[in-house]
């Protein structure tokens, strides 16, 4: 990558993350202009080489890219709100938490001043900024995320997804709750093995075989979605719900929460009362794709 | 891997699964005999030089080994209580599913007749027996797996988990678990994807990385589980359940299925509730490790 070192940045909100993105950015030897409401936090960045904008407003004029990374998306409207005459002409790259309706809303009311707007999620620990394991994760147009790409390299792996400003945060999402869900899984494993006496660093392996080789199965395994056509070729989905019953039979006999058990068999069963007993384990999407659990 | 053809073995149930191993002995030199209820099934494996038993006992008694594969615990309690005589001195592997006592208790059974017993699992699609990619897994004396470990071998990939007979049952259905886990968290990111226009294919290889890397990590948190102690190195349960309420929040909004985000958020929210909010995800095994679902 041709990495221009030459052009300015400016960090907006200095908590662990926002301190890190700033000394990725120090570190890759852009003039990094910092602001936060609380001016001691900037103090270790100025003595690395930052610039402390004495008000937001200033700190937003300083470079004609400002990354924000606050708390949560209140925190952005009210700093914005304040400064809006600094708006006009530049750009923002919002590293803020928060849903895809307020990564769009906040999009649309920073348009209507004249600003870029692009929506971000840090797929990474402070610590991992700077480097290729840091995934961040960009949607808004994309001529905007192409202009700075450059500079936005300094911080790690940089991904655009589509103009559409919510995608980032769905993503982020998305990739949560699979996060979630494999933790969950090996912790439900876990506790089962414990109770025959398997410590938990003896079954990790087994897990982590399974979850990586079941992961190998979702790029094909989309091909029946996006063809929304579910043939049993490996197995159908009430040979696995018979599985699912012993799931349960075996968390319950061991004295663990079977409540993940539950659900997974629900979701089956519900399934096949709709008549999907003999398709491929996919056709859930249509169980997923409803409204449930309100 | 020295592996004996010279060695005769039994396969009794001939279901798809069945027919499969008692073909991969057949391609592998074994001299084979089968048994079926209904003897029809066995004919393709006799065109393919398998020996059909007239009787399920003297199926038993034609080889030092019998692999069992039935459709439940209750269908191998009615073959082999019709032919106990023939069971003393013979080693019987059992590769029906079934549960973790299931498994015990007709180890017991077994051993009380004079006969060896390994419980065992298969990992696979019947397609896949006879290849390395056909895990499979056996628990029981340990000596007995070994004394049968070349022969095993014509099968797959065989493993030796410990001699408690319930451990294949219990790891095969913990890695269900993951299985089926892995699966979901992927539909509902592609549930909820698919509201912004994301098709399937689009997101399963993100899908893929978030599952493989999570996996990678199940080893050092293991560590964490075995020592007891949950330090949040890398992030605290709670910032994790603040990301979990947008999980809601945007499968809500989408109109997408929420039960399983509610359910994440419950486990986190217990675990929280009880002071553990400072600490790493692991330490939920508290949560999992508790009867709770029935």
């Amino acid at each position: 990558m041709n990495h221009r070192t030459d052009t300015s940045v400016t960090v907006i909100g200095l908590g662990l993350m926002g301190r890190a993105l700033a000394g990725a950015f120090l570190k890759a030897g852009h003039p990094t202009t910092v602001w936060n409401r609380t001016p001691a936090k900037a103090d270790r960045l100025v003595a690395e080489g930052a610039r402390q904008a004495p008000t937001a407003g200033d700190a937003l004029r300083a470079s004609p890219l400002t990354i924000i990374c606050l708390t949560d998306y209140q925190a952005v409207h009210e700093l914005l709100g304040a400064s809006e005459a600094a708006l006009d002409g530049t750009t923002l790259v919002n590293l803020t938490s928060g849903t895809s309706a307020q990564a769009r809303e906040t999009a649309r009311w920073a348009g209507k001043r004249g600003a870029r707007y692009l929506d971000g999620a840090i797929m990474a620990v402070p610590p991992a900024i700077g480097t290729d394991e840091a995934v961040i994760l960009h949607s808004g147009p994309q001529a905007d995320f192409e202009a700075h790409r450059p500079t936005l390299g300094a911080l790690g792996t940089v991904t655009h997804l589509g103009a559409d400003h919510g995608l980032a945060s769905l993503y982020d999402t998305a990739g949560l709750a699979m996060m979630w869900s494999v933790l969950n899984a090996w912790l439900q494993g876990t506790a089962l093995l414990r109770t025959a006496g398997v410590d938990a660093a003896t079954y990790a392996p087994f897990a982590q075989q399974i979850a990586t080789g079941v992961a190998g199965w979702l790029p094909g395994y989309a091909e029946q979605i996006d063809s929304g056509s579910f043939p049993a070729e490996v197995s159908a989905l009430e040979t696995d719900a018979r599985a699912m019953a012993h799931l349960i039979e075996e968390s319950e006999a061991a004295g663990v929460n079977a409540e993940l058990p539950r659900l997974i068999k629900a979701m089956a069963d519900r399934s096949i009362a709709a008549g999907h007993g003999a398709e491929q384990y996919p056709v859930l999407i249509e169980e997923f794709g409803r409204p449930r659990g309100d």
